[in-house]
């Protein structure tokens, strides 16, 4: 299964389950960690073919997505006379390909580079839309470059090591996509069998990666740069992104505090009678399905409000909400008064 | 006076001396060094007129052209709630201008940026073209991207107070043009009157970029990415690469070796028989009336022949060499026996 990303400039495809054979006449940095690289080299590797493959492993984990490590990758590339029309080879979750895209970004001022996503929330969201980056200490992804991928290949095969809550978390962005754009892949959504979905079924996985690909080629398509329609992709993160900084990206899983915020969207949308309670109950269960959690016990409501405002999506005094109108549908709101906001955060105290 | 700077995307223009009054409903970031702000901070802000002014001094030098001072940048500029809608002013030359693009290159993903060059070699080489970046341990401008400004203004009045030698240097990137380019624009430089040079004469000087920058628009909308045409603009650089790499970048000035690098290339030309001993003495005759050396002694002809090897324009085992065919026509040739290039190599021993 091929999907089109069409862009004015550098549009690719993504592959679904169509990962044979990758030929390549020049040097290959694969980069990648070692829990990954215990599980999946060895499959990897027997599909890969070129002058050279140099393995780069960076330490697990969000804490380690920073200049710093970028630095060290660059330094190894060059000691090992990685040139220009090298490749790189992303292949993990969401962390490796947003740091080996700025990498391939900035390293001799740009080389080609391939995304090879181990996880599900990797396939349907990270590995598509050329955004890459590392954080700092005033926040997430506040570094980082538009970049696209020569390709993307996405394969159920390397998801089936995933336990089952890295899998089924992921289903927190699939379904914040569905109900911003497609009311029918949120049916398809609420209809899907539990028990296939946490067997791995090859088909189920491929059709909602397919689906999920589909939605977010057409948006990245039509706004490249995130000058607005792409901002709905948001749905949910700006509540996740103070629940993540109060956390302190610890207790959550990024895809579990976008679940919850995506349920505090819906309790404000209910409160501007954009979205009705029996809307929100069918939403909520469908992210329970996969036991995704949709309450986060806010300590301090104020605390809260004013935390939107860390935000690099927040541009100025302004505070873009993604709300539903109706499943299937979302908006973009910036008036919003702030006493409405708090009113609907004390559903969450 | 204006020159388009025709793109793909992003296509912007230079202007010479109309530089009036520039005005931003954001907050500008200005990005300079402390001697260039003593000098004409006063003048620029009278011209700028925006929502806050946020000045950010670095420390002078292609030493401190590193990612160190892009880290520390980017946390003065995240400290201050720079955001995306900002723009970011670089105000020097090469080295100013180099970080400054790339710093706004992975500012959020990309904010604006404007250039506005301190010297004739920014005005007519580094300001334009797209090309960002900082060095590390490995080499010169290794870490960057391709990232165009908004607009550059070169204005005459702040070349006013460049010494002598820094301004004539200059004169190895505008001649190196010429030759590979443009055989009116070399006899025309011929032709200047080196007195009136040195008095700053605002119409000669905005004639030498207008000319120069006409040029490079013309090969960089040909050719963005540096694929192949762009190469032409290495034309000396191969040769000066070595020379400051030897020189740990402290005898001479880039343009100087730049010139050098002409003369080297030329005797090259000539073992090839593209060019003949009259030509390279007009050339070097050119070079010197603007003081620039045409001779570096080689202390090891092998050594310097292995150090072509560590520049990054050099793919794998090959050499690209940029050669005069005749002045204003310079040709790529990368399989140049090694023998030659040697011989070629012991006039400068």
């Amino acid at each position: 299964m091929q999907i089109d990303i069409k862009l004015k400039q550098n549009s690719y495809k993504v592959f679904i389950n169509e990962l044979e054979k990758l030929n390549f006449d020049t040097k290959v940095v694969l980069l990648s960690n070692a829990r990954i690289l215990n599980l999946h080299l060895k499959t990897l590797k027997n599909k890969i073919k070129c002058k050279e493959l140099f393995i780069i492993s960076i330490e697990e984990g969000e804490e380690y997505k920073n200049l710093q490590t970028v630095e060290k990758i660059l330094n190894q590339m060059f000691a090992h006379h990685i040139d220009r029309k090298s490749i790189l080879i992303s292949f993990g979750g969401g962390v490796i390909s947003d740091i080996g895209g700025f990498v391939a970004s900035i390293y001799q001022r740009g080389i080609s580079f391939i995304n090879i996503p181990t996880t599900l929330l990797a396939c349907v969201d990270a590995s598509v839309g050329g955004k890459t980056g590392v954080n700092n200490q005033f926040g997430k992804n506040l570094i980082g470059s538009f970049y696209q991928p020569k390709a993307v290949y996405c394969q159920s095969e390397f998801l089936k090591t995933l336990n089952d809550k890295e899998l089924s978390s992921a289903m927190a962005e699939v379904i914040k996509m569905a109900l911003s754009f497609d009311i029918r892949f949120f049916k398809f959504i609420q209809n899907i069998d539990k028990k296939l979905f946490l067997s791995r079924d090859d088909e189920l996985l491929s059709n909602i990666i397919q689906k999920s690909v589909e939605i977010k080629a057409k948006i990245v398509s039509k706004d490249e740069k995130e000058n607005h329609l792409r901002m709905i992709l948001n749905y949910g993160h700006t509540f996740a992104h103070v629940i993540e900084n109060q956390t302190f990206y610890k207790k959550y899983l990024h895809a579990e505090a976008v679940s919850i915020g995506i349920h505090m969207a819906n309790i404000l949308a209910y409160h501007l009678n954009l979205l009705q309670k029996t809307q929100i109950q069918e939403i909520n269960q469908t992210l329970q399905k996969f036991d995704l959690p949709i309450f986060y016990k806010i300590p301090n409501i104020n605390a809260f409000y004013q935390n939107f405002f860390l935000d690099k999506k927040t541009k100025q005094e302004k505070i873009n909400f993604i709300l539903l109108k109706k499943i299937g549908k979302a908006i973009i709101k910036d008036d919003i008064d702030k006493n409405t906001i708090l009113k609907s955060l004390e559903s969450f105290t």
